[in-house]
Parts: structure tokens; C-alpha cells; sequence
């Protein structure tokens, strides 16, 4: 595994690959890695012929109050926990060198980012569609991996993509989830342990709203309230929203007809959780 | 000279060219080419193995009462124009392809999009880069030439090339002239003889300040307003601005040192046109 931490070395590592006819697929991280980030590397690995896992805590999506300087950073453990995988490339560009002095430029996706994760962290997307765009110019690569946990992020980055036509192919991967079923999170690090077992009720929420589903409920109204009912007796749960979404553009639907997400944002203490479920007709 | 009239054609090319390690020069275009038009087309023609014009009136720079609708179009002329130049492809997108139903994603620069120019075209500079960023993604050229006519919009993109990490070299051309002064502009089409000639009060004024200049004065106050007392006589002539700004951020300067650049718009009746002139040392 070569670590490259300048934006220059890894364009010029990206072309000479480009010019050997090698596909590179890139996974975006901001490290502290759990399962989840696994999963995705190794989906990379198997996709491509050089895999390359950036590691950069990107300040520009993180918003007043939010938890930037205290976001978790072990890059020791990192290191270790990525042995075997069989990444090539791990980029570690500085934060300077990303947004030096003199900086204004961003990429925004209009729509698709005003509604729930947007409402409550109104410059999240755009941080996380500049840097991703960044990344796809400094890597070049043909795929990026991202996870579905974060699954209006995922939509969001698909439509930069085509609407900017940047020609990455974007791969989703499925949550992944601890053994109690709590979906795996770096911030997952934050909870203490009663607060931990209170976020169980998301997923819990999420099982029931599947059930449902499976049962013939397809009206979003009436899964939605089934799923707070799961959360609202969790004392150190506050929900920020659950939402029934169309899969491809997040927008609202009256009843569930094409493939639908739940999605669903809570704060367990001071510790905000996001979690959702797809549903598939089986 | 070969046309491409879909991304996909444009893209699958551009792979091939890079793979044969040719160099591929952009000019992009808005039609109704003029001798402005031309020298980018032959600069880039010098530059680089493959030269491809782009040729696209991009609806996301027009504001609401700007001439989208009647901007100049003349496709067999511009193809007769640039005859003999070297033009290896013609890039032709349409509006249906460059913006489907659903596009949603812009680029913005922010600070120096808000100055000049952005105080009399919100929307100007964000439908600039956008466009500019989609060409870039669908050409995948290694340089791009742009007109200095354009100054401001010249710096913007130079600011969204190095945020973005686009690697894409920039190159900038001195405005053509006709033989009476005037900057070529495909909406000087629009004047009628009488406004054209209040409109060579414009580049008489730049020469003014040039004389200026030259004569040791480095107060841009001062050179600001012999500027505007060369225009205000010409009844035809509405000033909209007259500044003196930094080549590079734009920025304002208190005196003259470093390189700077004086930048004017006016409308002569309805028709709206720029013109700048920057101070070199001898």
C-alpha cells in the first residue's frame, strides 16, 4: 500500500495508470474506519485494478456547532484495520492543499439537497459534492463506492455526476450493520453505553416499517407513524425526521408504488444518527 | 473537420485521443464567430495536436430579459468562418443533452463572481462555469483558450480550474479589435450605425486612461473618472461600470503596483457591451 499526501503525486499516479489501460476505483472516506468502510473497499477491490481509498476529514461539510474538530481521527488504527484489504493507493491529501487561501468555489446540487438531511445541515451537501468533485478530478478515477447509510448523499452525488457529466460510474453499497443492528457509524464512537442501547430503537423502527410493508401497508403516512411509535418512547431519542422517499430523486410519493426509501435522522443524546431502509418488492 | 453532435461521441473520442497521447485543445464557443473567435481557434491550433471547438449558446448564463432567444446564430456561416483554421471537431451539444429534465448541479466561484459583471448578471457566472465545467468533463481537454474581452469571466474560470483541481491549463487572448477600436463581440451585430459610433467612445476611453497611465498616473480613482468623462458625452452611452481591479482576485486596489486591469460595461441603447484594458509596465 502506497500513501500519497500530495494532490499532485496522485493526478500523476492516476495518469500513468490511465495510460497502462488500468481502472481505478476510488472509496471517499473520512477514515476512523468501521465495517462499512470495509465493505466498500473490498467491493472496490474486486470492481477494479487499482483501488484507491482517500482518507480526508473535509472541513467544508461540516457546519457551525458540528463536530469537526472533535470528528474521530486514529490513522494508526486505520492503517491496521485496511491490511489485507488490498488497497493500493491510500490518499491523504492536507487540508491546506485542498482549500488553500483564496478558496470560493463550489459544486451544488439544487433540489435534492434542500429536503431532510439538508433541512437540518444546510451546508453538509454542498461540502460533500465540492469535495467529491475534487476528489474525481485529482483521482480521475472510473468508479467511486459509497454507502447507502448515508443514502440521500448517495442521490445526491449520482445526480452531480450525470448533470456535470463527469463520467465516474457511481457504485452503492448496502448498510452495514453491528450485530445488534445498529448501523455502523463513526460516530457510533460518541454514544455512551445507555445511549447506545436507545439507538437500537432506529433500526428496531426501520424492522417494523419493513414488516409492515411486507404486510401490503404501502400508504407513507401510516408507515411513518408506526415508525415513530417504535422511537418516541426512547427517553434520549429525539427524532428529526422520517421520510418515505422515491429511491431515485428523494422526492415525496403518495403512495408506494415504484422502489420507495424510508429515511429517517435522530438525535440520541447529542449524538445525531441517520438510518434508512430500502423497500423491495420480493 | 469532423462534427459531433452527442456527449457520448464527444467523450468516447477524447478516451481515444488520450490513450494516443495526443494533446487536445478546447475553444468554447457561442457562435457567430468573429475574428475573437478566430485567434483563440488558431492559438489553439499551435497548441496542441487536436483542436476542438465547442459551439453552444448555453441557456443557464442568460438572466430573464437578457437575448437568450435572439443571440446570433448562424451555423453555415461560423462553419465557412473557420474554414482553413484547423479545426479538427466541431462540437455541437444540444440544450436537451446538456440540460435534461431533472438537472439540478452548478458550480459557483463565489467572491469574485459578485463583483462587475455579477452586479448586473446574478446568474452570468454560475451558468459560465457550470457549462464551462461540463465541456471540460465531456472533452477532457488538456488546455483551453478563452478571450480576454471576457476578463472577469477569464478569472473566474482560471479560480474554478484551481479550486476544482480540474488540470486543465487556461489559456487567455488579447482582444481583437475592428479598425476603429471597437472589441469584436458577436453582439456588436445588434448596433445600428449611430450607436456603433457612440460605442467607440468605450475603447477611446480605455485608450485615455492607458495614456494615463503611461503619463505616470496610478490613482485609479483619478483615472476612473477621465475614463467616465470620455463616455458621459456620448448621449447613446449608459455607463454601468468603470473599475480598476487586481488581474488576478479582482480585488480593489488603493494605487496602482502590481498589474491591474480597468474594466467597463455600458449599454449603447439596449445593447450591453464590456471592454478592459490592462496596465502593463514598459
Amino acid at each position: 500500500m502506497q500513501i500519497v499526501s500530495t494532490m499532485r503525486k496522485m493526478s500523476s499516479i492516476s495518469d500513468e495508470l490511465r495510460k497502462d489501460g488500468k481502472t481505478i476505483v476510488l472509496v471517499p472516506t473520512m477514515g476512523y474506519f468501521h465495517e462499512g468502510h470495509l465493505s466498500l473497499m473490498r467491493e472496490g477491490r474486486r470492481r477494479g485494478d487499482v483501488l484507491v481509498v482517500s482518507l480526508f476529514v473535509n472541513p467544508t461539510q461540516f457546519g457551525e456547532g458540528e463536530d469537526y474538530d472533535i470528528y474521530p481521527r486514529d490513522f494508526s488504527r486505520d492503517k491496521g484495520l485496511i491490511e489485507g484489504i488490498g488497497v493500493d493507493i491510500l490518499f491523504l491529501p492536507a487540508v491546506e492543499e485542498m482549500y488553500p487561501g483564496g478558496y470560493q468555489t463550489f459544486v451544488e446540487v439544487e433540489r435534492a439537497t434542500k429536503l431532510m438531511e439538508g433541512q437540518f445541515r444546510p451546508i453538509y451537501f454542498r461540502g460533500v459534492t465540492t469535495v467529491v468533485a475534487k476528489l474525481f478530478n485529482i483521482v480521475n478515477p472510473h468508479m467511486a463506492v459509497f454507502g447507502e447509510k448515508d443514502f440521500q448523499q448517495l442521490v445526491v452525488i449520482r445526480r452531480m455526476v450525470e448533470d456535470l457529466n463527469m463520467g465516474v460510474e457511481i457504485i452503492g453499497m448496502p448498510i452495514v450493520r453491528e450485530r445488534d443492528g445498529l448501523a455502523m457509524s463513526s460516530r457510533n464512537s460518541y454514544l455512551t453505553s445507555d445511549q447506545r442501547k436507545a439507538a437500537l430503537s432506529l433500526n428496531r423502527s426501520l424492522q417494523k416499517a419493513s414488516q409492515l410493508f411486507r404486510s401490503g401497508e404501502r400508504n407513507p403516512g401510516r408507515i411513518i407513524e408506526a415508525v415513530r411509535r417504535v422511537i418516541e418512547p426512547e427517553r434520549e431519542v429525539t427524532i428529526e425526521y422520517v421520510e418515505v422517499r422515491d429511491v431515485k430523486t428523494l422526492e415525496e410519493i403518495e403512495i408506494i408504488e415504484e422502489q420507495a426509501v424510508i429515511a429517517l435522522a435522530a438525535k440520541v443524546g447529542k449524538v445525531r444518527l441517520i438510518d434508512n431502509l430500502t423497500f423491495r418488492e420480493e
